[in-house]
């Protein structure tokens, strides 16, 4: 927070390194200059920035980018496509040599494009739980695919056994699937039964989405774990958490949430 | 204007310091570089710069931020959200001195959000007036608040009254309130009323959505004053205005708008 | 491509300068420092990039920034509007000046517009050919325009027939227009029409929208020229091209399309 400003009464937010009110950003392809402005401003705000899907295979200066990630004191991880790319191509072994050269200490375990037996990706998450802070993700990345919410309930609970840190509701970089509707409406009653099952702060909601922000901040408070937010949204969703926008000016207080019964 | 490129006819556009045709940028967050980089390519048409809505009191490097507006020669300016914010929480006093500290030289008044008698409004409007320049803002940020056009038309008049130099037209950053509707359409009768009673010089449409633009140029020419234009938006809407774009290509001329007597 | 990384089996692309999978960048007013962006983590990507509709006429550095892009290996052009504006001021003999001042190698003749009659479009295309490598466009930025598709097949073969290097086919920076429907949907039938008469490879598909490169992607493979790609769309749509992102993982192959039977 800018030391000039100091005045308010505003939520709680807790430190870095932090295990709630998690920021995690999408990068889709920024240069260093671009990462570098982005601290600038919000480098506070941040906690773990997302290479979206495989894009860090084809991003000029990828080292140099992961290098500038770690002495900003935040953790990269590469997209869950990535990582499926490789399962589907029989070429893991050379995605766990590709990542630890570069020296990341996260990894994303999805499939939310290939089909993979679940107990298969609970394997493959106890395996990177061993030597990585595992990201895993569940959800489909086709808007059409509709899961039970006790499946969803089911999947987070055995990823989360199995070594997993967080566990990712998908929702795309668009935020039109899994537990979002295609035109972006959030599936309130599929979080209210994830929610009601799993204790929230293992959970990271993608919401890139400025509604579904408003949404999970007025639902869950100030310290919800979000994700797939667009750099240049870091700011704007650090001001729906402090209820320094219209949106959230009225229900978020430094007591919490004001309206969690309205789920 | 590049001075490579001035063989066309184009529409007068009066120089900076102006009183009409402004261009007012909204920044959610921008660094230094970013700020740099919109001035290098497009400074001559920006006029005023507002820190949207509570993002000042967190974002990185305000302190610089507001210098190097101010030596831009371009005014910044609090969101109205932010005075709202400190108008809740009884902390104007605090308020008015950080901003003095800033240096700013501009405010504004709003009401989009919380509930303010329009009376008391008024004398913050006239309080501020003797000290700043003063930015009202008519219009709720709550899309399904829908307004009388006559009540638009009396506090707009009663607030250049008390002392505004201009008053804004809400619409949020998406664009999706105040004077437009949920999907972004302008209310052309409700504009058309507001218009015939107010000079329209006095003020200043939000009008993010280039749609949006396009509508306000054709109808009141080049020289019409919008509001909360992205940073990347800058230059495609002085094109617009300059007829340099499809849209108004054949519509604006250097004789001002064509179809005024269309709406 | 990062040299980090190259253990994927991945559809083949071919090297700068290229005649197919030619990427098409649009810049409606970036900065020195944002082109360097740009380029210094996907340069190698980018065989285009249009100065948007009018912007270069206002844009300031723009001679800089001409230099620069030569400086990079990429051609910049100047929008089909500037043109029409010139055309229809009667100001052409200026504007090539202007562009030769520039040092500028592509134009683009388009008439999306003005009313031009096609046999006059066609000798400004074999006048320009002469000395300049010609980008002509088909279709009308009127998204209420809808043109028989012989008429598009016509219009495409004659103006390749005049000298045109590749014809582009309309969308706008929105793509709502021309083979596209009002909302972004792919107009598939005339997209097949076309090019059952007419070379791919002679076609620049405007293509702003995801869902419109995914489905280019899937229909004609990695190497379809696709056009009007936003900066920041340049590393996404090149992990479409490769199958590394969800849409195309498990439909692109190094073969080529899977799906080429399905339009």
């Amino acid at each position: 927070m800018s030391p000039a400003a100091d005045f308010l009464n505003l939520p709680e937010r807790p430190a870095k390194p932090r295990q709630s009110g998690l920021t995690h950003v999408i990068d889709k392809g920024l240069s260093l200059r671009q990462v570098e402005d982005m601290f600038s401003t919000s480098g506070e705000f941040i906690d773990i920035v997302k290479l979206g899907w495989g894009t860090a295979y084809v991003t000029g200066g990828l080292e140099e980018k992961v290098r500038l990630y770690e002495s900003l004191g935040v953790a990269a991880v590469l997209g869950g496509t990535f990582w499926e790319a490789c399962l589907v191509q029989g070429k893991l072994a050379e995605w766990k040599g590709f990542i630890s050269g570069l020296g990341l200490r996260y990894v994303e375990v999805s499939d939310g494009t290939v089909e993979l037996p679940h107990a298969q990706k609970l394997e493959y998450i106890a395996e990177y739980a061993e030597d990585f802070t595992v990201l895993s993700e569940v959800g489909s990345k086709d808007a059409d695919v509709v899961m039970a919410p006790y499946r969803w309930v089911e999947m987070i609970g055995a990823e989360l056994e199995a070594g997993a840190w967080k566990v990712i509701t998908e929702a795309r970089e668009s935020g039109t699937a899994g537990v979002f509707r295609g035109d972006g409406e959030v599936r309130t009653g599929l979080i209210d039964e994830i929610a009601h099952a799993v204790d929230v702060n293992r959970l990271l909601f993608e919401a890139p989405q400025k509604s579904q922000q408003v949404w999970f901040v007025r639902t869950f408070g100030s310290n919800v774990n979000l994700g797939n937010i667009p750099p240049e949204e870091v700011i704007p969703l650090e001001t729906l958490r402090l209820g320094l926008r219209g949106d959230t000016l009225l229900s978020v207080t430094s007591d919490g949430p004001a309206d969690r019964e309205g789920i």
